[in-house]
């Protein structure tokens, strides 16, 4: 092998590999990394011959290595938080007190319009490394508190640094169509064709958008205006995602995999014609089971459903300030768990495979498969199962970041 | 000041402070500790003038204080860990079939017998240093998986070795009416009178208790054998605390108020006499929601009955394999405020001056207040509701335990 060519031996691998039942356990295993990908992961044993000479080699000591965890839909680019609103929610106040006091999504809003680029890499970076010091390798990123032309930019430029100033991947994506500001209060058409579009054409022509996403939902838009949105993606040739079917069902699932979306988010009112169209279009049911616990949410997404019609099913944060201030993969497979009744295969399928899945990544990241990139991480446990099980407690050992040791 | 004093300034303090409203917030303040104790806690500008020469000065750069965090009800030392068993819950294994598998709290026992008091030490660690890097200063620590003379000791023997070899004070528990072991199945009266109260003896005589507890509940001893217990430790004159009306209402809480009890533990289903039986005898409602969680309990404990008759209320996180495998009091903190509905207020506190209420410490430690324990814990936050608002990320700058930095 060549310089800075590395070995992982003596391992225990949970490889996602689609083509091995469950996990894809390989016991007694390695992975050989070149170039940053991998070269081979698999039975010790079996490792290529040619792949021995001249690697450095990291003996795991029997631990186990996953593929590095994804987080596929964050709002963690963001300035300020809601702790304030969360305390007068709980010694009683109302919406209307918690709006008066300057509450709600407006008040992301505001402070993200007020804050520089460097402000809201500053403000988020602490939640990137926390991820991060949890074993994540690749972060969805979505625009969506600005709400100018140049606010969402300046998110999505923010994204892109956080990138650069970590040992991480991102993925952004643009989300104009997050929520109406108050200056187009009752306009959301004038809103979509003044700012959303145009936005979505200026941050794709600087490079910004690896995906677009919109919140079609009673409070926000309507399946016909996130018919424009993803009209206009389609034009530019970009995928789509969508919040979808969170607080009631306007079938914004089937809007979304009509247009082969990659994910459709959230689901918790989503029927089985959801389930079953998403299946037919390979797309992926994302759970954002943080959400879910924080709102006090009851209705559950339809998860027999989505097994029933094979839909795919990945786990995500939804970090953000007002719904799911939660920056902790290895809680929202616990989450996801208990709360959804996933089982331990699914959730931690759902925070690799499937994730990369639904980021439109499964070619280049999410399970241990030669070609791959080397993100992995590696964990102090016995079994895989502990990494679903345990609440609030970290048990990385190392992370691995394109085949470099990228521990926080 | 002598050598070794130390001023923390330029801080914002929530000392919970009973004589104080609210959090005990006190803005523009200093802490000024000298042999480890808390010479001063309040506005820099009432610092005494003898208290400024010569003591080291930390610059809190406008961080907030809170009081070390307290953990009063924790399993912590156990041996192995239950994830198999989950893995088949949600797989859809009925209870048989895991215990037929050798799951439920047969296992613990079994792995904690079979481990050494330094295997004990070596597994329970982790758990700790995960308290700590959030701020814990005291931990309790409960036998109760040993249910044998020897290996009840042996518990507890670990419990206090990890005072030793780690900064932070424990509070042992002698739980050996935890549950009645295979060998003595239908027998509990023998259980209690060949082991539980002989092993209380020695542990007593070996200075290894602080407290002792029992699990009253239909699965494990009634009322009248805890009175048992409860009258041994009285005639040891050791102070009593009760698993109280979990699963169903015995009125362990009532029992548990008429021996004066430090506290009454899980109390999902304890009613309005509990409540105030409970506030008459000074006995604390401690609250676990990590278990509420868990194990999916539906029935929340009577908050509004304990605020109407002034119960006081601490939270905990019970972490323990089988039902709250949870190792953050700001997880906590969270939960008692999403799922039991707790405010902002009294989640701090209840992991603090209700915490060290709760162990019979109120003396000692959970507040800042002069002639205290210089426990401390410095956080980047910048108001304490984002202690309880955020999910899995830890603000935490510094602890300081015994007036000296004791930071992992
Ligand atoms: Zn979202
Ligand atoms: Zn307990």
């Amino acid at each position: 092998m060549a310089k800075g060519d590395c070995i992982w031996s003596n391992a225990r691998l949970a490889t996602l590999d689609p083509r091995l039942a469950g996990l894809g356990v390989v016991e007694k295993a390695a992975v050989a990394v070149r170039d940053g990908r991998i070269l081979f992961a698999g039975p010790m044993a079996e490792l290529p011959s040619e792949t021995l000479a001249g690697a450095e080699t990291i003996d795991c000591e029997g631990r186990w290595i996953t593929p590095g965890l994804i987080d596929c839909h964050t709002h963690l680019v963001h300035a300020g938080n809601r702790a304030r609103e969360f305390e007068m929610r709980l010694a009683g106040a109302s919406y209307e007190e918690i709006a008066r006091a300057g509450g709600g999504i407006v008040s992301s809003v505001s402070n993200v319009r007020a804050a520089s680029e460097a402000d809201l890499v500053r403000e988020s970076l602490p939640r990137l490394d926390t991820l991060l010091s949890e074993g994540a390798t690749t972060v969805e990123i979505k625009s969506g508190y600005g709400l100018t032309v140049e606010d969402e930019l300046k998110m999505l430029r923010a994204a892109r640094t956080l990138g650069s100033v970590r040992d991480v991947a991102i993925a952004a994506t643009y989300l104009g169509a997050h929520a109406t500001p108050v200056e187009y209060k009752g306009r959301n058409d004038a809103f979509l064709r003044e700012v959303v579009l145009p936005g979505l054409e200026a941050a794709h022509s600087e490079g910004l958008v690896d995906a677009v996403d919109g919140f079609c939902e009673g409070i926000a838009f309507s399946p016909d205006e996130m018919r424009l949105v993803f009209d206009k993606a389609r034009a530019l040739d970009l995928p789509v995602k969508l919040h979808a079917d969170q607080l009631s069902n306007l079938h914004g699932a089937e809007l979304a995999a009509g247009y082969k979306a990659m994910s459709a988010d959230h689901l918790e009112y989503a029927d089985e014609a959801a389930a079953a169209s998403m299946a037919n279009s390979g797309t992926v049911a994302v759970l954002l089971p943080g959400a879910f616990y924080f709102i006090r949410e009851t209705r559950k997404p339809p998860v027999d459903l989505f097994r029933k019609h094979g839909t795919h099913i990945a786990l995500a944060t939804d970090c953000n300030p007002g719904t799911s201030p939660l920056t902790s993969l290895l809680l929202t497979m616990n989450m996801g768990a208990t709360l959804f009744g996933l089982t331990v295969e699914e959730c931690i399928a759902g925070v690799t495979r499937e994730a990369a899945r639904a980021l439109g990544k499964l070619n280049e990241i999410g399970t241990l498969e030669a070609g791959k990139a080397a993100d992995l991480a590696v964990w102090n446990i016995s079994e895989p199962a502990e990494l679903v099980y345990r609440i609030g407690f970290n048990p990385l050992h190392a992370r691995i970041r394109a085949g470099r040791d990228a521990t926080l």
